[in-house]
């Protein structure tokens, strides 16, 4: 860290001793992970930086907007509008749910089975070691699948600024009929906390920033097409982690001078795999910050990633919010149809992500796709064995990885894998 | 079986071999739990026969109610109106969800930690085992819970005639008009299928056969607050479970016969359990025919049960639907307004159901709370964590028991139950 921030998490009421430690370890698997990768496109550093300053130089920005009197919205989940969060001058944070952390604690309050990325929403509050969750005025959990929507009501009890925003189920006049009504009664939410009113021209400027943002991780999604892969997929993953934390502009700013440097690359068959590594395309559940494991364990396999279908991946950016419109109604209609399009697997059906794998496989010139599971995640867990079924039957190569936030089934995984690219070289 | 239904089992398509074994397995355990028990009202003699004839004579009345030009609905979950398929001369039948069969063939079709009950639903089509469903002119499946609404898209594969009913997750304004949507939605298809329309007069017709049934339920409910308990569980819940699929009117008659007899068993103090016995309400997942396990480990250790916070229970039948309305219109909204106070636990928050199980712990006199938990089924799991602390800071005494279909744990959860009885009795 550049400077010291001990006082500031102090005052943030974070568990100093606890918060050392999970900052050093994020520090080290940094390090092992990221750092050590060959031939990074050199704007990586603008991310290498901010990881080194993941709750130090980001925070101090939330503190000092804070100070503003703009308010810092937390939430877990792509389905809430950044586009309404920027245009009440608000900002917005994904928290912090990657890693095993307090799973002791959070079981006191959650089944066992219930998924890693839940228990470690739980954990990290319990152990109070989550600067963007202390930071935040309002923390918004959405309604998606069984294990979100039932620990909020747990989450509740230790969390006393939890809003919850009521998801649809099914692509029906009656669900969009929902989806608009709580994007409008967040809306109301945050004009009451933020004091400030919405208009067309904030609304506006908001989706502008979202899009231009959406557009640049959408620049670097299409050059991931060329051979040899011009970035690696832990790098593409790392700058969707980031896409839900960092300030939008210089994250835009920053991302859109990648992708002209993987112009170059591309231009100069300048690749960070070799011509011959496979070329995987990987679906499923959302990987937060900092769960790196399954994409490393390819990447250490001969194996390169070139597209993420996942929250932390093309679902997160690939559709825009159409900005034309003259009125609040206008843009809260385009907003509603966007995120209406989310093809998430708490839709039922949700032929539209099944469709969307195999464009992205064709697009981006995958030679297999791994279907990301994390355990007790039961939407993308089902879902997965159907996208396994409807993808064999097109003759793409295919395998289920179902996991959790542990080391223990590295070498399982290692093994599978593996096979599953000696499979595609045939 | 009074006559041989061989031919009709086999125009229906089952596996006759198989079918045997089931209901050969079925009669042995209700020989077992049922006929095993002492004193029982004689009224229950009519249950043994509706058991003893379940895909007897109730499937024949079926399918020449189908010849007669009815259709057959046949449903999982009590979200799906009868009052509704009544209205438009259908039989509403539940679906044989409640055993532990052809599991290793489900589990090809859906993930191992998914409830019994879904792969029980999965296991009787996939063998060919349930004359009900293959009887089924439509069958309904519910955006409940993620388990449920996800493996109807894998169901689908295996029945052309899966209608899809989506449910709300709260209990908002726009949660309201996405089931008003959606029930009128099942008019349609329902007047579809059947070539018949609603109106005012078969819909009041149809809300008053449904209010009989349940008034005769609840009937029996009241009476369960006596000391000596006048009738068991098991068979409380038996009547339950044939609450689903029976003929309404005869079922009322023979509810209301036994509530009778309780009735005059209460001024003699002749109950089925002594004076002393350790009284218990049973709270949570539904317990679908035959799932007898818990009720029977209970009432097999000097406990008796007085009453049900299930769906096979009071959430099945306390709550009547308004008959009064002069419109269709009027008449669905009244009929909204009942399921939608449904305390379901995919409902978020879910206060009413706490409150009800609170309600009926007083009213029914019971001692001690007994949380049952259907392995894997999220949403109950995680509200159970809600129900224990808050009746243990009411100071009602609970016991979680989460368990499956299989009988290996019987022993584990006999001698929980113990201690929990020797608890009580302090």
């Amino acid at each position: 860290m550049a400077e010291d921030y001990r006082q500031m998490w102090a005052d943030l009421g974070l568990d100093l001793a606890t918060h050392d430690a999970l900052l050093g370890s994020v520090s080290q698997m940094y390090g092992d992970v990221y750092l050590s990768q060959k031939n990074r496109p050199k704007g990586m550093e603008y991310f290498d930086f901010v990881i080194s300053e993941v709750h130090g130089l980001r925070i101090r920005e939330l503190v000092d907007a804070k100070k503003e009197g703009k308010k810092i919205i937390g939430s877990f989940c792509v389905f809430v509008p950044e586009e309404i969060i920027l245009a009440l001058d608000g900002v917005s944070v994904g928290l912090c749910a990657g890693a095993e952390f307090a799973f002791e604690e959070a079981e006191k309050f959650l089944p066992r089975n219930t998924c890693d990325l839940i228990k470690s929403a739980f954990g990290f509050k319990l152990a109070r070691v989550c600067p963007y969750l202390e930071a935040s005025d309002l923390i918004v959990g959405e309604n998606t699948c069984d294990g979100k929507k039932k620990s909020y009501e747990q989450m509740s009890t230790i969390l006393d600024n939890l809003y919850i925003m009521d998801i649809p189920q099914m692509k029906s006049d009656s669900g969009k009929a929902l989806l608009k009504a709580e994007y409008k009664k967040f809306i109301q939410r945050l004009e009451e906390l933020s004091g400030k009113k919405i208009t067309p021209e904030n609304l506006k400027k908001g989706i502008e920033t979202v899009n231009n943002k959406r557009k640049a991780m959408n620049r670097i999604y299409k050059l991931r097409n060329a051979n040899p892969a011009p970035i690696s997929g832990l790098d593409a993953l790392l700058m969707n982690q980031v896409f839900f934390y960092d300030n939008p502009v210089r994250f835009t700013d920053s991302v859109n001078k990648i992708a002209d440097e993987l112009e170059e690359r591309i231009k100069d068959k300048n690749g960070i795999a070799p011509d011959n590594a496979v070329r995987i395309l990987v679906a499923g559940c959302p990987m937060a910050l900092p769960n790196w494991k399954v994409p490393q364990i390819i990447e250490s396999s001969n194996a390169v990633i070139v597209g993420e279908e996942l929250c932390t991946g093309d679902r997160g950016h690939h559709i825009l919010t159409e900005g034309n419109g003259s009125s609040v109604e206008d843009l809260v209609n385009n907003i509603v149809d966007r995120y209406f399009k989310i093809h998430c697997a708490v839709f039922t059906p949700n032929p539209d992500r099944l469709k969307r794998i195999k464009e992205m496989y064709k697009e981006y010139n995958a030679d297999g796709v791994i279907d990301y599971n994390l355990q007790f995640c039961q939407p993308y867990q089902v879902e997965g064995g159907i996208v396994e079924s409807e993808l064999e039957k097109a003759g793409i190569p295919v395998l289920r990885i179902a996991t959790d936030y542990s080391a223990e089934d590295r070498g399982q995984i290692q093994t599978r894998l593996e096979a599953f690219i000696e499979r595609i070289k045939g």
